[in-house]
Parts: C-alpha cells; sequence; structure tokens
C-alpha cells in the first residue's frame, strides 16, 4: 500500500483515512466531487506533499480512470447516504452507489489496480433473523433503497474478484460511524434541535430503536489492518467480508440521556411514534463481530465516548451545520 | 391479473407466457427490445386481439412507461443473459439487467402498478455450501456479473416492496430453462455442434459440472401459480423468493448421452478442461425446491424429457440458429 486512491475523500469517513495514510508515509490521491464533502476536512492533508485532491464524479468514467492512475490499492468511500430520503430521489442510490461502485471498478481494471477496500453497510441484512449478525446470515429482504444499493456494489466487487479482475477485494459492513467530522446522523441532527431549543427534543420513532456504532479512528484501524494484513491472498475466496461494529448497541434513549447530560439539558421529548423512525430504518442493528476480532483488531472507544467525542467536536465546530450546501465552486 | 405486461415477451421465456396468458383470456403488452427476442415466437399471438407488442428498451423509461398503461401486473423477464462472454462487455448487464430493472420498478411506480414476478437465476447464491440450496442460503461470493446484477434486481424489488411502492413482489430464482423455443445453452450448443459434424463434440469443462433443469411451461405453471394465488398479500414480506426448479440435477455428460442417444450419433468429447466451463460457470446447480412445491405446484417433465422435446423443437426449428442476429428492423 503505496499510493492509496479514496473516493469521497473529503468526507467525514474519508478525510479520516486520508489524515492517518500521510501521517504512514502513503501517497494519497482523493477523489470527491464535493456534494457533500468538505475542503476545510482536508485543510491539514493539502499542505502535505504526498496528497492530491482531485474533483470529479464516480459518473464520469474518463476522469476516474485518468485521477487513479499510479495508485496500487483503491479505499471506495464515496456514495449516497441518505437514507431517509431515498425515495425523494432513487436514482440517486442506484447511480451514486451501484453505478459508481461499477465505475470504480472499470477505472481499476483500466489501470490495473487489483486492491480494494469498500465501505457497505450492516443495513444488508435488512431485519435480520439472528441477532448479532453474523456475515455469512443471508439477506433475502432489503429495506432501503440505499442498502439495495450497496449489495449491488458488493455484489459487483466480488464478481470482479472471482473473475479474475482483481486479487484482494474487502467488504466492510459498517455499523453508523461516529466521530470527529461526523456530519449526518442521530447525533448529529439531536445536537442541532438541543442549540436550538434546549426545552424539546422531536425524536423520529419511539426511541426504542436499537443502533450500533462505531467510533471513526476505530474504523480506519480496522480497515487498514485488514488490508495491511492481507487477509484475502491465502482465503479460498478473493472477497472477503467484514462486519465492522462493536459489541454494543445502544438505544436511541440512551444516546440522547448522554447527549443531555453532556449538555446539562433536559428537553421534553417528543416522539413522533412506531418501532421506526422512517421507512426503511431499521429498529435493531447489532453484527456480530468476532470475524474482525479474531484478526487481531479491537475498538478503542465504547459507543459512549463516540458519542462524547463526536458531541465535542460538534460544539467546537458548528460551521458545519451552515457548510454542508452548496460546496464551494472549485478545489484548493 | 387482467392486463399483464411482459419485458423480454419476444425471448423464448416470455413468448411463453404470453402464449399462456392469452389462452387464459388475459390482455398483454408485450415489450422487447428484439436484440435476441424472435417476432415470430409471436406469430400465434400477433393475430389474438388481446394481443400489443411495443418494440423498446428498458433503457428508454419514458418509452417503457407509456407502453406500461394500464397494466396491473408485470413480469419482468428481460436481461442480458450471456454469462459466459460477461468479461467482453461488463456494462452490459449492469445496464440491461440491473439499471433496466430499476426503470421496470419506476415506470411501475408512475402507472400505479403493484404487483411484479420477477426471474432471477439460482447462479445468485454463488458457490453454495449448503446443497440442495433453500431460498434463506446466504450468498456472499459472486461468481458473475451476470448473476452479481441479478441480485441487484432482486434487492430493488425488495427495496421497493418494502418501502411501500409495491404490494406484491416475486422473485424466482430459475435453473436453466429448457423447453420449446430455446435458443441459447448447453442443449443448443451441442446441438448445433452435432448437426455440423457428428463425429466429434467440443465440451467446455471436464463434462462433471452438475446442472439443474426446467421445463419451460413447467416455469410458466409455478410463476402464474404463485402470483395467482398471491403469496405475499398474507406473508410477513411483501417481497418472496422462490427456487424454481426440479428436485433433479443431470451431469453436462448425461446430457450429451441423451442428445446423442435421441439423434443416434457417436461423437468423439473434446473436453477443454477444468471442473468449470467458463470463468463464472458453476460447477453445481442444485435448488431446494421445497418451498415452491408447498404451493401445491410441481414438474410435470423430467430433465431427460425436457431434453428431448427441446431437441425435437430444435430439429424443426433449425432457422433460430441463422435467425439470432441482427433481428428484423421494425415490429410487425
Amino acid at each position: 500500500m503505496q499510493h492509496v486512491f479514496i473516493t469521497g475523500a473529503a468526507g467525514f469517513i474519508g478525510s479520516s483515512f486520508v489524515d492517518r495514510l500521510l501521517a504512514d508515509g502513503v501517497t494519497v490521491t482523493g477523489w470527491d466531487n464535493l456534494s457533500t464533502g468538505q475542503l476545510r476536512f482536508l485543510d491539514g492533508a493539502s499542505a502535505h506533499p504526498k496528497f492530491r485532491l482531485v474533483r470529479g464524479d464516480n459518473l464520469d468514467l474518463p476522469a476516474l480512470t485518468t485521477a487513479m492512475k499510479g495508485a496500487d490499492f483503491v479505499l471506495h468511500l464515496a456514495a449516497n447516504a441518505d437514507i431517509k430520503d431515498g425515495w425523494a430521489h432513487p436514482e440517486k442510490d442506484l447511480q451514486q452507489n451501484t453505478v459508481a461502485t461499477f465505475h470504480v471498478l472499470e477505472a481499476m481494471r483500466a489501470n490495473g489496480v487489483r486492491r480494494i477496500a469498500f465501505s457497505s453497510t450492516g443495513s444488508v441484512y435488512g431485519e435480520a433473523v439472528q441477532i448479532p449478525t453474523p456475515e455469512d446470515a443471508p439477506f433475502p429482504v432489503q429495506t432501503s433503497l440505499y442498502a439495495a444499493s450497496k449489495v449491488a456494489g458488493e455484489t459487483l466487487l466480488s464478481a470482479y474478484a472471482e473473475g479474475g479482475q482483481l486479487d484482494e477485494a474487502y467488504i466492510f459492513r459498517f455499523v453508523s460511524i461516529l466521530g470527529e467530522r461526523y456530519t449526518h446522523g442521530h447525533v448529529y441532527d439531536f445536537y442541532q434541535q438541543l442549540v436550538a431549543h434546549p426545552d424539546r427534543l422531536r425524536v423520529l420513532g419511539d426511541g426504542q430503536q436499537r443502533k450500533s456504532y462505531l467510533y471513526v479512528q476505530d474504523c480506519v484501524d480496522a480497515v487498514l489492518h485488514v488490508a495491511r494484513t492481507h487477509t484475502a491472498r491465502d482465503a479460498k475466496h478473493r472477497t472477503q467480508v467484514y462486519n465492522l461494529g462493536t459489541a454494543e448497541f445502544v438505544q436511541v434513549n440512551q444516546s440522547i440521556g448522554y447527549l443531555c447530560a453532556a449538555l446539562g439539558v433536559k428537553p421534553k421529548l417528543e416522539y413522533t411514534g412506531g418501532d421506526r423512525g422512517w421507512i426503511g430504518d431499521n429498529p435493531f442493528i447489532f453484527l456480530d463481530t468476532r470475524k474482525i476480532t479474531a484478526t487481531g483488531w479491537k475498538p478503542q472507544l465504547t459507543i459512549e465516548q463516540g458519542i462524547g467525542r463526536t458531541l465535542r467536536w460538534l460544539q467546537a465546530n458548528r460551521w458545519v451545520y451552515g457548510a454542508r450546501h452548496p460546496a464551494p465552486a472549485a478545489p484548493r
């Protein structure tokens, strides 16, 4: 891993990988269409001699192919992650996730890049029967366009790898990721509300949905650990799937408790009702993470600690709430 | 089921559904881009007052949406089924299968059509650990772009159904289908060779691949039986997946034996070697069909009988070997 090409490099998770890889001495080419990514997340990286940012969209295959030249590993993180509003623009998941992943694989093929790690989601299991859910659990029923598009992306990686087009394909099924630069999700929304009106909090669903979270630096550790130890190289299949989470979960109500305690507020909770927050919300996601922990990786932070760090970062970076749209006109 | 819209209506399987539904008194709109479909397969149907053929491509969403108007059920069969040559044109599976299925679902949404049956494939299981393979088996490793694109299609149906956009979504994972109008696959290729040179037969792989086949009229029976009994309506999920095959499998060498006996030839067998015929070929596909047989359906023909009927049809319809490319310029 000498030169890593990162799609979604200006995003929350992408920029965290950029910084870590640069610190490790790796050359990094970042690729981002800046639709949700933030150039400010790359402030540190942009001064680094081994970093280059190319602004572009995964739907532009020729530009993607050119930008990828010289890389020996691809970290494909770019995606439309707007699960809640999937039905407002169903084409978005298809294009930005499924077709985009196909283009990343075709650009790799054109450039002879044969190793990839891909961020999938624990949502692929739909509403799993087996909890904690292991990697080999079936997932016959998809509950969101987002998860459906991630399944499609996974199957493309696998077909390319098993078809001899890749040497190593790592698929990571993420739980929700938290930490510095976190820009969407429960904690983000709740903090925004509590700043605006500390006396009340609107909660989608009944607050009893049980969710798993992982701290972003633990996520970075895990992916790089697996890729650097080449777990696919000696396995029967070139495609290796890992659940990525912790051995914990929390209720949405618990997250709210952590936040309110840290902020010293006691809002009136206004539940919208029902056992899920939106169509496609999953009332209980909890992954079996024995496969990834068996590689020697383990998370450093608990969910409560991760929420704490996220909150402190949001408090110090209130600009993210205003900065989401639109992205600046040109990369710097 | 008063008015069925069939994608791939001029194909081997599609035209068999057209004829059956017309015989049952159902109005049928056929949709086909005639890239591999044959107008001659619709010779009977085209004279029927309840049949209409619209020539068009699933990638043309506006035309598809217009053509679908008035239908109350969609049978989505159109697909690129060229597994062997997937790597020659990887975009084809993505566009003609994944994106096409998305368009079919969007056209349904625009027209308020809320019931669909979809032809998926037993190949989605990749190289299954559990054989016979039940519907809830995991399928973490895909071995062809074709199967990957069918998984993508399945997940789209499921996301639409569970997201409230459909009332009933039936996914059928077909084994190889045989019978009248059969235009690609082992029997087709072997017969073509044996006509050209009865003394020798080139066999991809070692001939020991074990395959499952189903007679096309049994396939039509099964799909219509499930759709008409509305098995999804009272189930927990609006998405219902059925394996579709028989309780039998045969070795490629056995199929060759049936063919040679019927033709009275004794060719020298020339094996290309290896346990699979091509990249993505699966040395053993055998599906657990207890779920579909529990609905009351059962196949009428054995694999040997199906191969016999296929052969007799090919003998009487040698024109199909010349007629595959190109399709006539306009529908009639």
